[in-house]
């Protein structure tokens, strides 16, 4: 019933820390290490910014800036081979969740043979690492956030897509040391900031709603939900709002740790869905359907909805029914999309009606939520979603 | 600067489930375990409901009752020892800190040779396992805490008395499991309620007040300072109120993990002194040098100290001076002191000028502090919490 809390990788968070970097990889042995990115993190001069750092140590790059959005398996394989061919002593990954979780993909390929796919991890084995040789001979791996959303950093595991499947797996693997430098996100467009910050958003509301309760998690999925409310929207209008951009990079990582034990509901499960379907941001496709699946729940456990309507800033009476509260917290989510621009789902999905039968077959039964999913629930929180936000 | 964050130990935080420890060995892979606990666990009929609960799992166990206060190395040696010779693959502590520091201490000398003292740790060296042979030998450990107060079923450490040298050392080792039942709290003695609380309430607030901020620290921090404010007094008035023994036990538990990174300060210090040589509870010792202690570094860290205050439910107006913050939390804690019928000092110390004298020279300039700490200011401290508390 109730679900384990804990947070293995050790998390170094604040201002400018991220100059440490190379003190830290000298620290962890490392004298050449992989660095693993994208091209959008090239192009807003954070790649150079860190690499500069790193150098700066005396330690050898090897650069591998071809991350993609839901990181496909034969680019983990690539950059686990492209290690292993320079034979580097650790790893490093800058990015939002698609480049961590590349990189700690790579890790497993630094000292495990290829391909990733014959480590994806299965749900409710926490802690298993299905496949894995020896944990011991694992390089040392840092990774740097430049988002505030996945919570990658704060999670001993990552998401890879299967291809051939067209499939979203798990994989397990720790990091040596995450360091969050919110100073990072300072350049992030209004756009990602607000897909990344309801991403972040939707894991500590569905952690603290979770069927597997958490008082720890509770505490600081509470924290991380006051904080996204009061400063998402600033961070989005003015990126350069360092107050802001420091709030939401806490926000993230506490969600990241807070989500771990009770697991993610049905904007997590259907969002997967809706990601890989339409092309859209994780954070966007799941956080679209954070309101009405709030409305859903709220019959089933009020007085968690009602912490995170109160946690919004939402004003409930002590008297209100479960099915007002619902209505408070589903309508206080929708204002915060309207407040940061969030793409409504008629801006990706043309056709309604099949993706409400597509979703409702599929998902029928298959989350982890306090109210049974139906089809007929499904169908409704979908077309809900698509009809109000 | 800033401090690691990090929760190692996996926590299963939630009434009633004690219960649960058979079937937690039992996928550990124990059959034959280790059961360290006191006389006063045995007395309050808590070992034999944990006991069984293993036996009913069908596990053997071997039985150590005979854990003391500030676990002295000798018995830890002998707790190991008992472990070896009864070839046993799994240990549990039950009981307060020195339980589950001895079980700790006993856990490495499953799998080293003894005695315990050649692997104490130092402080600055987090992580480092001295002298351990192999990490992957150790035998899988569970701690269930019955008092809320050390934390230190969140924390991958143990403090073990040198009693040749008369002197506390720090151990590393990780748990497997921290099972934390509130249930079990509810027949404590309100004098160890109040002790145990207090020693809770210093890790919070000098995790807050830390030299080396940690903002995920603080979060934790700040709920169990909050907690601890409003619950304590009522655990100690009606022990049987599961409100707020829960409310108690998530707060000692929150505090274990926060300060972990940030690392204590006056309080832990020379209340560490102050208990070996009164042989007063660890947290009377700390305890009672909090008040004060807030009052010297408020004109260091006003912002922090105000946290401290507004989080206990003291008013603290906008413009208060750095002085005026630290007087009004000094109050709150002094009236929390008298709440919850905390020990005077000048219960347990007989002389003040030769204690104050001795504490003087002994830790000027020693503990990490926002504000340096100077033989006039040890004693300053020292004197003013006799008299006053």
């Amino acid at each position: 019933m109730f679900s384990l809390f804990d947070c293995p990788n050790p998390i170094l968070f604040g201002h400018g820390n991220s100059a440490l970097i190379g003190e830290k990889l000298t620290e962890l042995g490392c004298k050449k290490v992989l660095v693993v990115y994208d091209m959008g993190i090239k192009a807003a001069g954070i790649a150079d910014k860190v690499l500069g750092f790193i150098r700066a140590a005396d330690i050898e790059v090897v650069l591998f800036d071809k991350v993609e959005a839901d990181p496909p398996d034969y680019l983990v394989n690539e950059a686990g081979a492209l290690g292993v061919s320079e034979n580097v002593d650790g790893i490093v990954g800058i990015g939002g969740g698609s480049s961590l979780d590349t990189a700690k993909g790579a890790r497993l390929l630094l000292s495990n043979p290829a391909p990733i796919n014959q480590y994806f991890a299965f749900r409710n084995v926490p802690g298993e690492m299905d496949g894995i040789i020896d944990k011991n001979l694992l390089k040392p791996l840092i990774v740097i956030p430049t988002t505030a959303g996945t919570g990658s950093e704060a999670t001993p595991g990552g998401i890879i897509t299967d291809t051939k499947k067209n499939e979203k797996f798990p994989i397990h693997c720790l990091v040596s040391l995450a360091i969050i430098d919110p100073e990072l996100t300072t350049g992030l467009p209004s756009g990602v900031t607000a897909a990344t910050g309801f991403d972040a958003l939707c894991h500590s509301v569905e952690a603290l709603t979770s069927i597997k309760p958490n008082r720890l998690s509770e505490v600081l999925a509470k924290e991380s939900i006051m904080l996204i409310a009061k400063y998402l929207p600033i961070a989005c209008r003015d990126g350069s709002n360092i107050e802001a951009r420091e709030a939401m990079a806490l926000a993230a990582t506490l969600g990241g740790i807070a989500l771990r034990g009770p697991g993610g509901g049905i904007p997590h499960d259907i969002g997967k869905f809706i990601g890989i379907k339409y092309h859209v941001p994780h954070g966007t496709a799941g956080g679209c359907l954070l309101a009405e699946t709030m409305k859903f729940i709220a019959p089933c456990v009020p007085d968690k909805v009602r912490i995170v309507a109160e946690s919004m800033g939402a004003e409930v009476c002590a008297d209100a029914s479960p099915e007002m509260i619902g209505e408070i917290l589903c309508e206080t989510i929708r204002k915060l999309y309207w407040d940061v621009n969030m793409p409504p789902m008629n801006s990706f999905v043309n056709d309604k009606a099949e993706l409400v039968d597509n979703a409702a077959s599929l998902f029928k039964g298959k989350s982890q939520t306090p109210r049974p999913l139906t089809s007929e629930a499904v169908a409704e929180i979908l077309a809900n979603s698509y009809d109000n936000n």
